[in-house]
């Protein structure tokens, strides 16, 4: 879907992130829901250098996305994927489809993210660190366990439940931000659900509109003259 | 409630834990939930020292708790709330009441709980490790920085939604995981809202009843004689 000024779900996101963070900035989560769902969205884009203050009183920590549709506003990408694909087949009403479908959504939030996070962290944002080198050979044993848990979990299936899901949505987000941390180069069942979802074409349009923001943005760390 | 064999919900829980973690083992999401809505539920009791291989196939992880209702079955004790509560007080229908539980559920189990398991990490399973002792300033300088955003979005209310909901559950019994650690020393705002929750009738039989369970359970660790 192009992005539509009219549309009524709006995503706040970025104006520019650093090369690092680009096509992994968690608006892609709301993106790629609309984008499987046919819904149109507008963009509110602010800087993520300099967030503005009244940002905190819509995001208590001050990331993105938030999405406002109507009345309802809200922020975390999980909630967010749960308000838009509301009784679709992306988050189904059958309670025991969409018990598995809450179930596989919190498990890529609250037991696969956050070691993501600390992987991110220990290689990115305090890499170096002596804390960071130490602590670099337990936590990749951590994620390795777990994530031969979720290999074995996916197992021959195509998607985590029944049929592609906002569970997907999170959970391939999720991988995606420690692709290039080696934890999944022995991992080819995860290598191969991340390669089948991140070809759906509205995977595809979600990222491609992220980074076009990015590439038409000048960098706000370089002086203007 | 008192604890029902025959009740519909089947909540699985662990049958005995170290006394550091007893009373903050996650089934207490779930147990409060059912408290607070007078709910029922039977228990199954697993082995945490020694966990059952065939538990794998229901919880990816080992983790508890997991819970089945009829043809519902599911694990995450964020997914477990929902289904829980559905329809009810806790997690209401209104579009825009959903939408701000939902973002607060999600901002308990993935922008706070993910530094709580790290400072767990850090102060008791890893605790004397060179990387945690380096670790732990930063560590502990982040969540302040959250927990501070925190108590400004709470402000003199008294729910981080208009009323009392899962999101409270979630919130609560994550900040519970740290207590002893000295973050929450500063925020009188945030002791205070832990301890309205937790003088709730609700909460105390929960907690009762997770307490009730290992104080009657042999120590595994202990060889039988």
């Amino acid at each position: 879907m192009p992005v539509d000024p009219e549309a009524s779900i709006e995503i706040t996101a970025f104006d520019w992130v650093p090369p690092f963070a680009r096509g992994l900035v968690r608006d892609l989560r709301p993106r790629w829901a609309c984008e499987e769902l046919g819904l149109s969205y507008r963009e509110r884009l602010i800087s993520a250098v300099d967030r503005p203050d009244w940002y905190f009183a819509e995001q208590p920590w001050g990331q993105v996305p938030v999405v406002r549709d109507g009345d309802v506003h809200m922020f975390e990408s999980g909630a967010i994927l749960c308000h838009l694909a509301e009784g679709t087949a992306l988050f189904p009403s059958d309670p025991s489809a969409r018990a598995v479908t809450l179930s596989w959504l919190f498990a890529a939030l609250n037991s696969i993210e956050p070691m993501v996070f600390e992987l991110s962290n220990v290689d990115v944002f305090s890499r170096g660190q002596e804390w960071a080198l130490l602590r670099r050979p337990s936590l990749v044993e951590t994620i390795d366990g777990r994530l031969a848990r979720l290999e074995t979990a996916l197992g021959d299936r195509e998607w985590l439940t029944g049929s592609f899901s906002i569970a997907d949505i999170a959970m391939v987000t999720t991988l995606r931000q420690v692709e290039t941390s080696g934890v999944l180069d022995e991992r080819a069942t995860l290598r191969a659900y991340i390669a089948r979802s991140t070809e759906r074409p509205a995977f595809q349009a979600a990222l491609a509109r992220q980074l076009e923001i990015f590439a038409n943005a000048p960098d706000p760390r370089v002086p203007k003259t």
